[in-house]
């Protein structure tokens, strides 16, 4: 049977999600979990990797098991083996041909961070310093230029091999909480780094350092190099996945 | 000259503000600090203890210094040596008299729980899990009998030696903020744990475990095994030190 897991993360010691040889990663974590308690290897498959650092307060992951255990069971045996920074926090059998991956058909997720002029020990595990001054509204209409459908291929990383660069993005929202500036981005799948390039984008605008305009511009000649920077990955949390 | 420094840290990893034998605290990190940026060993007041594993954003603390160098450089000067998990935020100068720990007029400390069944990766590290179902009008019918001037002996913490156990509270706010209970307590000073176990009582009564008459009656009596157990450190942050 197939069971589909929700899961929270705190990315902030994991290479990210998806197992490779340099360090250790939150599917591998969960894969070693799973078989010490029910003495089954099975692969876990996410709704997308998240990058070393990012964390995750609603990634969806799927396996397949032969354990005669209720998804409720699954889910406690497996958080009494996790370490405290990954739980799951939801489980379910999974419908007829449901795959965390290809089944998905929106994802959000959050950029949060916030103004200061010195690092901050309660925010920063969480959040990014930036400097003050953003105009949120600078902001809000930049975030205009990337809704829709467009080729993303000017967000995509160096070294990226994938082909198709088009994606739809539903929404941004740029929302100002006391000191916190929170970026929530839904669309229909992302490129590698692509929300954090437009969190540095956006506060590029927000700062008057891009025009929107040059956004759209610089979008539709693919031209990375006129875009923001790309922020680091602790103030990313991938929110949510959504499915038919 | 006495310079008046902000403090804020994440108390995680360190054995509370003071100094002792038993491991790291936030005011030898400071001292040290200070002293390899300043080449000079003075001693770091704060406006009282903070327990092991409380947090801190806005601890108040004195130093005095033959530095001929601004507040601000102070600042800049220590948070360039410091770890990432304590930061001065703001720096003044002393007026004429100040001690941060003698000179303290109120204390504003805010205790955070999370209603969940299971452990929250993403919010465990500033809250701490609770059961779902405390009543918030409960809890803050219960708050009104801590609020104003008691002897709060049935709170003290085994083992204390203070002789006065007289406080006065002058207020505990109890909100709800999505999966967050928030207990934001003021008063003139606090008892070892006092604070914590507030926050305990006050669940207990969310539960319908203890009723406010029985809070009453037991700080009355001085009884501390009938009050509720004193919370974990993780939860408690002091949030603003207020002078005249």
């Amino acid at each position: 049977m197939r069971v589909i897991f929700t899961v929270e993360y705190d990315g902030t010691d994991y290479c990210g999600w998806q197992i490779q040889d340099n360090g250790i990663t939150v599917q591998q974590t969960m894969e070693e979990a799973h078989a010490k308690i029910f003495g089954e290897r099975t692969r876990f498959t996410a709704s997308g990797r998240t990058d070393s650092g990012v964390h995750a307060a609603g990634q969806v992951v799927h396996f397949d098991t032969e354990i005669n255990v209720s998804p409720e069971g699954l889910m406690r045996g497996i958080n009494s083996a996790l370490p405290p920074d990954i739980r799951v926090i939801a489980a379910r059998f999974a419908p007829e041909g449901f795959h965390a991956r290809f089944s998905t058909k929106k994802k959000t997720y959050e950029y949060r961070a916030y103004e200061s002029d010195v690092e901050r020990p309660l925010k920063s595990r969480y959040a990014v310093r930036i400097n003050t001054g953003a105009d949120i509204e600078k902001m809000r209409a930049a975030a205009r230029v990337f809704e829709g459908e467009h080729d993303f291929a000017a967000l995509c990383a160096a070294g990226s091999s994938v082909k198709d660069t088009v994606r739809r993005i539903y929404s941004i929202a740029v929302d100002r909480r006391g000191d916190d500036l929170i970026f929530t981005v839904t669309g229909n799948g992302f490129l590698y780094k692509m929300v954090r390039t437009i969190a540095g984008t956006l506060l590029d605008a927000g700062y008057g350092k891009i025009s929107s305009e040059d956004i759209a511009d610089a979008l539709n000649r693919a031209e990375r190099s006129r875009l923001g920077k790309t922020m680091p990955p602790e103030g990313l949390t991938l929110v949510k996945v959504e499915y038919d």
